[in-house]
């Protein structure tokens, strides 16, 4: 193919990241500013800061009354009171006030007892000091308040002050300049049309670099025209700190920006061993970084972390801190490839005493498991994999204390998990749903190694014609409860006006189709239909074509991607496609008996029976929801 | 006394707290605004966000290569390579470019081999939908992005923006304004006379309401005048979410908080109990939160975290997580009362295996115990207090991995110790050295008990002349090294041009003295001078009063508290005072040989034979450190 260039190069992260820091080393350097005390929350000091006052200045009462003089005080007992005379045994003090030669104590206003306006009668004597804060108590005058490179506290400004400081010089904040590249790329407040992307990648650097300590500006989208972006670059190099450019960072017909650092200055590493983003550009131009992402929104963020955050730690002076490791039971195999370091979203939850990380979908184009995931499981370059149940060290990005409070459901998904989760972040805050789609049947294996609480189930046991509760009876022996869930419509998605003018199952051998996963409800239901129908799977153009989701069958039928699906009312709804009911099943969740009683299994028990739950499910459409929340035990031997 | 009233309850910590609550239930609501999305790093969505596009919007290739329609790839192999012909059989795509009917495969560009112009050849079939992204694979429109009550981060403005939000409602963020009040109290600006107090509190709670996220707006401060008070506070509410006052919260005779209070709205909680910060005000006035936070800073701050905090979550929607908390074997023993929960400032370090707690300074106005602190360790109202060795909850705020990467180090102070800290956290980043100053011999107990890496000490044996390792011999049976530190001279602290015309310790009577605290090393060495002069601790007055560092006994001269202490010449020098020097002596650091290979440690030892530290110890004077850093093994059988 024309005008390519193929190469990119695999070089190891930590060897790509000490080659380009290698590389910074004598160019980047923190720069520092005075600014007030005032303004300097979560700033760096540049260097030890020593108190110019002491605090308190004076010694100081501790307390409301009088300051004496503690010889004038010898001899006072209750058989032996002592009268003392204001302005010459005393002076009224409030805690604050200083007390200065010859007093040299106080006496707490509830010990004196006020004879009239000038006498007052002790009848304790006072020790020397009692009651007095001496001079530099909390703070002595030369004493350093704080060490260099100390990020700065509320109650760091309080001393400060105190010690009489006004200004302080700080680390200066690094200035990024943001240039988001690509023709192909429109401003999100345009309604893009086929071919085109809305931009995000920039925004959320922006949001990144502001979050690590950084200032950032992100500039509008330049086209993919190499003169442009150059001197956009060129330009930008005179006055920031550093540059990011995103994307065109690999090595396509249309890849400009590794020749465009050649060209302005040098390029240190152009791919690297990590997946996602292996398309990393490491360079230098003009004294500065210049460092070019990927255009995929996962592995730009990856890159992110592995490779600018570290730059900006240079010129922040941040330390940001170790990661928040915790170990964690793995609940599905992950294979990978000697070729890379790769990073693998996770859930994580803890179940009894477990904490289980689930992988969730590996795409570098999929962002919203970025948002879903509450961590990375990192596998080494020379790892090939790693089994389910072993144990692996995930890199955390939600807290323990947040994941201990969360119920962990997997298994099949329905737009009811969504509004749930709203839900109970809303009415219960601190509590949270977590759920992972894999279908019902994927959801009771989980449920049998110890790695769920509740699991979402919609199956038909063909023998009885009874949803759930069968299947349920045979794979658990340890007592299980059913929470009632929706009834729900299935039936099959459809183009918006039903151009093929399809009726049921049966008409399905003249269009394309698209199914769920294996082991998903709605494809246990739609292989009965089939059956019932005397139709064979290999009728069906798509059978084998999978998705994991309603809502990604319907998208794929609304991008005229396929024809038809099986799938809930609800999705069609939401797509504004048409829809032919096939039949209502049972949607519910699986229990073990024995986490019927968290708070966290009863929040979610108590949002499936509110109003405003089935508000939102009615508004959805195709739901019936009397039952929703109601609890069957099992086996009768369990019922309490 | 008159105009006082000392009537403060003592309701329980969770008793107030839920009455306050209870007042602000119906009272308090979260306000919503909408903004942009690039803005909202940080903010709280009001309710849950829905796609309004899908991402990717179209099929999309995954790859740079060419579109094929899979049907006329059937049959390519090395074999029988297929020739296909440009926008015929084939179109050139780049990643991301969509793939519309009848294209529904991609063929990588490294499979392609280009012929001219118009046409390629493969040698492998394509595969129906390889390499593409399906639309909606990431984001299918009508989806949920986020839920309610979801502080965003920047993968979440990624998403939003991917799926077609440029706005989003978020919670508002409440405005606090903070009133310090108090006729002794001076901006930072003016240079503090005595009897007045540079005012801090306020810029502290700014910090604070800043970072739990609402907007702070700090006013200059108004003198104790009731009417003035009264004006501004009822102006504020008219415009703010809530009120903070300080101080005035307590009972004295120009607090006028309460009453304010009472007049403009209603007093709930008067007086907590809880230590420090009993003093507290909880009201509603004009149906806004108002808060009296008493004068200390520690007070204050404990205060603002027990019963602002809370306030602030209504308003946020923040839930600010449990805090971070950690078990730790206590150091020393600590007595509380019944009558308060009391909150114990310590510092946390990992010693071996062990988390070891160490509490410092309890008094309500040492904010400097705020700032060197790890964490509290709290003590429950119905406690009496915790014995040392026992393990107690501390509530940290630094993380456990910058403890770990922590040498602790117990025993007398330096000026040096300051030094070395701020030089490791400049050079060392990510390592610290945290020092505990109970003198040498209390030092050398903490590392007996496991509770210290590093023991600074000079500790004089009379028997042979010698410093330090006679005592460690003594004290220690398992290997043990001395690291060297400095010699540093000794002396009288008297006040500027020594206007007693004291010539040494024998002049000590005529005037008053302030000692070091028992098991100090300068304690050690004044009690044998003053054996060696034959005299007696009774003949000098203040021999009992007790300062627990070189600087606080110096800021009691200074301060003219007192005629003279024993201290080393830094002190001297930085208050302005004079010196009469008494003898020389030996600081080192004492250290069990299995800790000498630590990093930390090796950090430190580097530090202490750095010219940057010898620089600053000659810039400080009376120090000779050309051994500093210096090993000897204590038993030469332990020798390397």
């Amino acid at each position: 193919m024309a005008n390519r260039n193929l190469y990119l190069n695999n070089t190891p992260v930590k060897e790509a990241l000490d080659i380009y820091k290698k590389a910074l080393k004598d160019l980047v350097k923190m720069q520092y500013e005075e600014i007030p005390v005032e303004k300097s929350l979560g700033r760096i000091t540049k260097e030890a800061v020593y108190a110019r006052c002491s605090s308190p200045l004076f010694n100081a009462a501790a307390m409301d009354g009088i300051a004496v003089i503690t010889e004038k005080t010898k001899g006072a007992s209750e058989r032996t009171p002592l009268i003392l005379e204001k302005n010459q045994d005393f002076i009224v003090v409030d805690t604050g006030d200083p007390v200065n030669y010859p007093y040299d104590a106080v006496i707490m206003a509830e010990d004196v007892i006020e004879i009239d306006e000038r006498t007052v009668k002790i009848l304790e004597a006072a020790t020397a000091w009692q009651h007095v804060r001496p001079i530099g108590e909390d703070i002595v005058s030369g004493e350093m308040l704080l060490p260099s490179m100390h990020k700065i506290r509320p109650i760091d400004i309080g001393v400060l002050f105190s010690g009489g400081i006004i200004n302080i010089m700080v680390v200066k904040q690094p200035k990024a300049a943001i240039f988001p590249t690509g023709t192909e790329i429109i401003e999100p407040t345009k309604t893009p049309e086929a071919g085109e992307i809305i931009e995000s990648n920039s925004r959320m650097f922006e949001a990144m670099v502001t979050s690590y300590g950084g200032l950032a500006d992100r500039f509008p989208p330049t086209p993919d025209d190499y003169n442009k972006i150059k001197t956009a670059v060129s330009e930008a190099l005179d006055s920031y700190d550093m540059v990011i450019i995103n994307a065109g960072s690999s090595a396509g017909t249309e890849d400009f920006t590794v020749h465009i650092l050649r060209e302005l200055g040098e390029v240190l590493v152009h791919g690297v061993a990590i997946k996602p983003g292996k398309p990393v550009i490491l360079a230098v131009a003009k004294g500065k970084p210049v460092i070019g992402l990927p255009g995929y929104p996962v592995s730009a963020y990856i890159d992110f972390e592995n490779f600018v955050k570290p730059v900006l730690a240079l010129l922040t002076g941040e330390t940001y801190g170790d990661s928040n490791v915790a170990e964690a039971v793995l609940s599905k195999r992950m294979i990978s490839s000697l070729k890379h370091k790769e990073y693998v979203r996770v859930k994580v939850g803890q179940v009894g005493d477990k904490l289980v990380a689930s992988p969730l979908a590996r795409g570098a184009g999929a962002a919203m498991s970025l948002v879903r995931a509450d961590g990375f499981c990192v596998i080494d370059q020379n790892c090939e994999g790693i089994e389910a149940g072993e144990t692996v060290r995930v890199e955390l990005y939600r807290s323990l204390q947040e994941i201990r409070h969360t119920v962990v459901c997997i298994g099949s998904h329905d737009l009811l998990l969504d509004l749930a989760a709203d839900l109970m972040a809303f009415h219960y805050p601190g509590v949270y749903l977590s759920s992972t789609h894999i279908g019902s049947m994927g959801g009771l294996m989980a449920l049998k190694r110890g790695e769920a609480h509740i699991v979402p189930v919609h199956l038909l046991d063909e023998a009885s014609g009874k949803y759930n509760i069968p299947y349920i009876k045979r794979m658990f022996e340890e007592p299980m409860a059913l929470i009632k869930g929706v009834k729900r419509i299935q039936g099959l998605i459809v183009q918006k006006g039903n151009p093929l003018n399809l009726k049921g199952i049966a008409d399905l051998k003249q269009c394309r189709f698209v199914n769920r996963q294996r082991g998903a409800g709605t494809r246990v239901l739609f292989d009965y239909k089939l059956k019932q129908a005397g139709m064979d799977p290999s009728e069906i153009t798509g059978y084998d074509r999978e998705a994991a989701t309603h809502m990604a069958v319907a998208a794929l039928v609304a991008g005229n991607s396929a024809d038809a699906a099986m799938g809930i009312f609800a999705a069609a709804k939401a797509m504004q496609l048409d829809f032919i009911e096939v039949g209502q099943e049972e949607y519910d969740f699986a229990v073990p008996v024995k986490y019927l009683e968290l708070p966290e299994i009863q929040a979610f028990i108590e949002v499936l029976k509110s109003s405003e739950l089935h508000t939102r499910l009615a508004d959805a459409g195709g739901y019936q929801f009397e039952e929703a929340g109601d609890i069957y035990f099992i086996d009768e031997k369990f019922q309490a």
